[in-house]
């Protein structure tokens, strides 16, 4: 095993403990030094990341993930504001839940504590390591962040930032530490460090997400991939049902709330399909369309089976027609990933149906996919956007980031 | 891949959509009337129980283990009481939690809704075959069991039970399927069954629950190994000490919160562990004690390396002296397996401390560390004792075998 990760190990399992008796008071000042720290440090921030977008740029990296890769001075407020917010929030960390006296005289709560070392895995989006860095502060963890190549100094600069501030404030640095070699060789052993990592979230793409869920030995957290679609049923607002369309799929591409799919009613297609087209090929997104769509899509191309299961992150929506609720509801949950679907209609119980049956971490009704993030649900910053079951569902913030213990008072107490 | 799994699987899918939708009041009814139905059939369980008793003994099965596998009348009583107790629970499903209106007019709350379909492979405790359906069932969740072959007559006598009320009562009797063949083989393939079944919780002792995490590509919830330790602190009231070390050991021997591993402040050694000795002895407990205890129990052989990190399970205790209560956070920390852990103190610092920094799902102060079980707890019957932080943590009642979604109702939001 790399003696490198052990260290790092080694490392988070001290700061864990003294990041434990940590104060609430302690950790927003932290919190706050380091959000006025990134925006004072813009300038080489913003200096790291044009190094990391040029290299992309270089490798000839798709737009979308150039998108998500780059800093601007407003994303960079972004995160800093997202750290402010979490100063803000209440600290889960030592509260006593439930609390009781059992019959027999036994005091029984549930305290919430941390879940001690979180890894992070994650690809092109250096927003995540400062989001990451506050959650697990917020919440007494110690994280070991693994960012991609694409955004090493990027990342490399943030984290810096970051350590130097605590530092100042005489906080632990390695509540926070970044593994500098981002070889595929190191993140596969990264995951096997089950002694030290308590929880390992992946973020990123499809491939990266199953990577690690099928190589790890530390319990894992899925987040992120979102095949969502947007369903427009026969007593859909059509204006309404466009504009949500066009934002959910154009708003932001390289996301995985945006919407990749299209189902449409077969009662409303004529009307529909044509006037969206219009609107879709204006922001230059390519329309893959079944057999009945296409004719209604003036410059659309066939769409196969691949398509119904592919996230695209890309100006590419596809798109076909149903002629139920059900079908939708079922064609839904045999294709989607379990992040955001929605249903455009007017029907009290056709929207009670698609939020009854649709599996998924988040179902609207008219509304956009784009709201399921942890700012938009009033968390703040999130660590990801679970799509498992277990655990978490849906945007992460504090409360993910913490389990619990039985803490029992007794007086002698023995079973009879 | 087996056909028989792959039926039993689509089985409990189907299963699964029609449990959703039953209600509480026939989800309640249907729980009473398979109470009453052990109840009544008790000759009929008590004889298959007779024929496993029979062939474990054959096999010269530990007492230990037969002890779990044996029913008697109080047993079948105990487990309709169980069930009984799960239909004065609140049903968790359906409940919406915090639901909120965002500035921007979106409604958005949380769902609570059954896992789907539960896995659960364990060994001789033929009482988990109720506890296990009624909890699935009273939150819709369809279960496959999969018990030890030592079991197998009483589980398909109580599933028999169980398949015959819900028949009667018009509810799908594939809400439980029990898996017929008890092979290696059988589990192995049933572990890979991901398709099919969400969630996977083993109940056995340690080797199983090993087996089932490193094998299954289904996530899983580890349950119950319990090397529980107690630790008598120096200003511990030594016959209440006395008191809960007899009862957590002997009490019942084979069940994960019994004790074992004892912890003595040097300070109270010399008075406490001669009188400790011969209240063991009584109960036949052999004793394996680190040097300095030895020299104080009469009949103890010496403790090896070995003995900190086992869970007997049996009539055996081990025991060693520490020097101050941070040596014995730090032992327990070392080879507990994070199940329940009790200070025996009269300190409100070294309680709170204990309480603070051992790291367990049940962390007592003054009680045995025997009461680290639903019923005690307050829930009615449980699924397991998780072991592990994410998801659920010590006895999982209803509330761990449910997850959430998030609903939200808009009227044409998008994102800006």
């Amino acid at each position: 095993m790399n003696e490198m990760l052990i260290q790092m190990g080694k490392n988070a399992r001290e700061a864990e403990k003294s990041l434990r008796s940590l104060s609430t008071a302690k950790k927003n000042e932290a919190l706050a030094a380091v959000a006025q720290r990134l925006v004072e440090k813009a300038d080489v921030l913003l200096k790291a990341n044009e190094e990391d977008v040029a290299n992309g740029r270089k490798n000839n990296m798709k737009e979308s993930l150039v998108d998500r890769l780059m800093l601007t001075k407003e994303r960079i407020e972004g995160m800093a504001e997202g750290l402010r917010q979490l100063v803000d929030l209440e600290d889960p960390i030592g509260e006593v839940l439930g609390m009781k006296k059992r019959p027999n005289g036994l005091l029984i709560g549930q305290k919430r504590v941390p879940l001690g070392v979180i890894g992070i895995i994650y690809e092109a989006r250096p927003n995540v390591t400062a989001d990451a860095f506050g959650l697990c502060f917020k919440t007494s963890n110690a994280v070991i962040l693994k960012g991609g190549s694409d955004a090493i100094y990027s990342n490399q600069a943030i984290v810096d930032c970051i350590r130097e501030t605590l530092k100042e404030h005489g906080v632990t640095e390695d509540a926070v530490q970044l593994i500098g070699d981002t070889s595929r060789e190191t993140a596969a052993e990264f995951m096997k460090l089950d002694e030290y990592v308590d929880v390992l979230i992946p973020r990123g793409g499809a491939g990266l997400i199953h990577a690690v869920v099928s190589q790890s030995t530390i319990p894992v957290i899925e987040t992120g991939t979102g095949n969502c679609h947007i369903y427009v049923d026969e007593t859909a607002d059509l204006s309404m049902a466009a504009d949500i369309v066009i934002n959910a799929k154009t708003q932001r591409i390289g996301v995985c709330n945006a919407c990749e799919s299209l189902l449409v009613h077969n009662a409303v297609k004529d009307q529909f399909l044509p006037v969206l087209a219009q609107r879709l090929k204006e922001k230059n997104v390519e329309m893959r369309a079944d057999e009945e769509a296409l004719a209604l899509m003036p410059g659309a191309v066939p769409a196969t089976e691949k398509d119904w299961g592919t996230e695209y992150l890309d100006y590419i929506l596809s798109i076909k027609v149903v002629y139920s609720v059900d079908e939708a509801i079922e064609h839904i949950n045999r294709y989607n990933t379990g992040h955001s679907e929605a249903i455009i209609t007017n029907s009290y119980e056709n929207a009670q149906k698609f939020l009854d049956e649709v599996d998924a971490a988040a179902v609207y009704v008219n509304a956009s996919t784009r709201f399921t993030d942890g700012f938009e649900f009033g968390y703040g910053a999130e660590i990801g956007i679970s799509t498992q079951k277990l655990h978490a569902r849906g945007p992460m913030g504090l409360l993910a980031l913490t389990t619990t213990k039985y803490i029992i008072y007794g007086n002698g107490q023995v079973r009879p």
